[in-house]
């Protein structure tokens, strides 16, 4: 099999696997140059960053490298505030006593300014710009193609997957249901809106017109040919970059995703407000019984954010966010090139032919 | 690509194509035989069907055909009796009220006795017995061995994949989140155990060395190849067997299937008790708040089996269960012949060899 490929002509990379751009510190320039000089397209995942935060980090990986890279954000969505941040403070209250921290301060601002941070993707024509929760307006979608910036919006059914063409978007990732990390579903139900990649490839490829990506449980060069063979014109992989060298994850964090089996993940919004696949620990389990009471994503996030980083500080694992898809016990520990490598060689001997053409 | 296929020497067929055992009357003798004769492995979903209807329909499939196939059963597994058969149909009473029905009768027996069917599949020298929800004794299946029979057990994690290779059995069906129907798992909990098939197929492959069956999501060509890929040996696909003219499938149900999208199933134990993958509508609407406390597999099957049977009389398709995988819209009303042949030429013109050899 030969498959002409949309993808790496639209993005100008030469093999069609995605870092996918995972918030929270994985990401580091050394991680997204690393994957975009091996031919992929590395993604700087900077949804939580501060405008000049985002700026520093893409010169960075300016610095490292010339070839085609890619910033992630997070489209806000409407959410309600707590009538009372106490109270929606209280379940934490145990963990943040046993962490020995204070309790919790200002939470005037939840989550950097969306506008702000589009704003320095612009001015920096970033070769592609990803995001996911939702859909840019019009405007920021016309300005980012004035700006000469290719798009890849997220979809995580075939119905989002189809507004996202409507709407101008060059090119979709449609998440399924194994992906790592937030679900990017923004219309429905997220918890509805569980499909898996072997359902949601091959339909969202039948919907829509423009190039298709298959996030989700892609950890090898056989998940990058299933992805091929479903109908996509690439594989976007998380979870195989993180236990990288490159990746900013935290070491006991690389130590846990490559012992995950495939009955460890599960879908929380403890964390977060919204949800999102990781590896089951003390949190989720004892948070579970709490869900339908949590504040919305970003509240929850900002409440939980010192207390994973203070988990952090001390390697415990059971606070903290362990984002993994259910493909997660695939990865290994080597640097970032040799998994991009790997991944595209072993397509290539599966489907018997290049795969990036 | 050229795939030597173990599956189809074991099974003795020529295509790795296996035509799910769904019970509830979708599998007529004229399904699986239309099936088998294609090349595939048809197979007889028995689970609710006394002995001597098992005999009846084994000997119409051969009637039909010379060719292997395969008759499916559910393993028992221990379950509580309600401590009053009242009380827990009590959330049944509306819909048989509506339904114009008496109170529910006696339940002294919940399902077939599985001995008497396993006898049935013994004494006829079944070829193939596939299985799902445990994992039958060891004097069973050495029966079954001495009787020439081929098993296939039903695996959703890796762990039960690697139970049913040290127990013996031939080959692996491993269930992916997206499949309709019953989830299989037979260790720890249903519902923390729904890997999707893009993540569980490969490690189930890695894990065992018996053939594994991809199941869940396959709906055409593009399934078949991405299943192989993946490492499967083969396919099982069930929800685009159901619109055929030889399914026994419910007209109203065979319709609702091919307008179904992609966001129309969830995962209820509401008319069985077990977790099970159908579309949504009114009965599992309005049940979920009951779930928590409706009785187990097979009571709950037993005490909804004379409602759903009500209901399909009326072509009500709100109170009847459609089980159905992720990617029933990718389904078509063909012959089961053509839905084997159309999904063998297209997997073999995406690989670009042949996958049955």
């Amino acid at each position: 099999m030969s498959l002409e490929n949309r993808l790496t002509r639209l993005f100008g990379i030469r093999h069609p696997v995605v870092q996918a751009g995972m918030a929270g510190g994985a990401t580091t320039p050394q991680l997204v140059s690393a994957v975009s000089e091996a031919g992929g397209l590395g993604t700087l995942g900077a949804g939580y960053l501060k405008p000049e935060a985002i700026r520093d980090a893409i010169q960075q990986v300016r610095a490292l490298t010339g070839t085609p890279f890619a910033v992630n954000l997070f489209v806000p969505e409407p959410f309600e505030e707590p009538s009372s941040q106490e109270a929606a403070n209280e379940p934490l209250a145990q963990y943040r006593r046993e962490l020995g921290m204070e309790e919790p301060g200002d939470f005037s601002s939840y989550a950097p300014v969306f506008e702000d941070q589009l704003a320095v993707v612009i001015e920096e024509r970033v070769p592609v710009f990803s995001f996911t929760f939702g859909i840019p307006s019009d405007e920021q979608l016309t300005a980012l193609k004035e700006a000469g910036v290719i798009t890849c919006g997220t979809a995580t059914t075939v119905r989002e997957a189809v507004e996202l063409e409507r709407r101008g978007v060059d090119s979709i990732c449609a998440q399924g249901y194994e992906a790592g990390g937030h679900r990017g579903t923004f219309m429905g139900d997220a918890l509805e809106a569980m499909v898996g990649s072997f359902a949601l490839i091959p339909q969202v490829a039948d919907a829509v017109s423009i190039p298709v990506i298959s996030a989700g449980g892609v950890m090898d060069g056989r998940g990058l040919a299933a992805a091929l063979v479903l109908g996509a014109d690439g594989a976007q992989m998380g979870t195989a970059f993180l236990p990288c060298p490159e990746s900013g994850a935290h070491p006991a964090y690389k130590e846990a995703l490559l012992v995950a089996t495939d009955e460890d993940t599960t879908v929380t919004r403890a964390f977060s407000g919204k949800p999102a696949r990781g590896l089951r620990n003390r949190f989720t389990v004892e948070m579970a019984h709490h869900e339908w009471k949590l504040p919305d994503y970003p509240v929850q996030n900002a409440y939980t954010r010192d207390l994973r980083a203070a988990a952090a500080e001390r390697d415990d694992t059971g606070l903290m966010s362990l984002w993994a898809g259910q493909g997660a016990r695939l990865g290994r520990a080597a640097p970032a090139a040799e998994v991009v490598e790997r991944t595209v060689t072993e397509a290539e001997r599966i489907i018997g032919g290049p795969v990036g053409v």
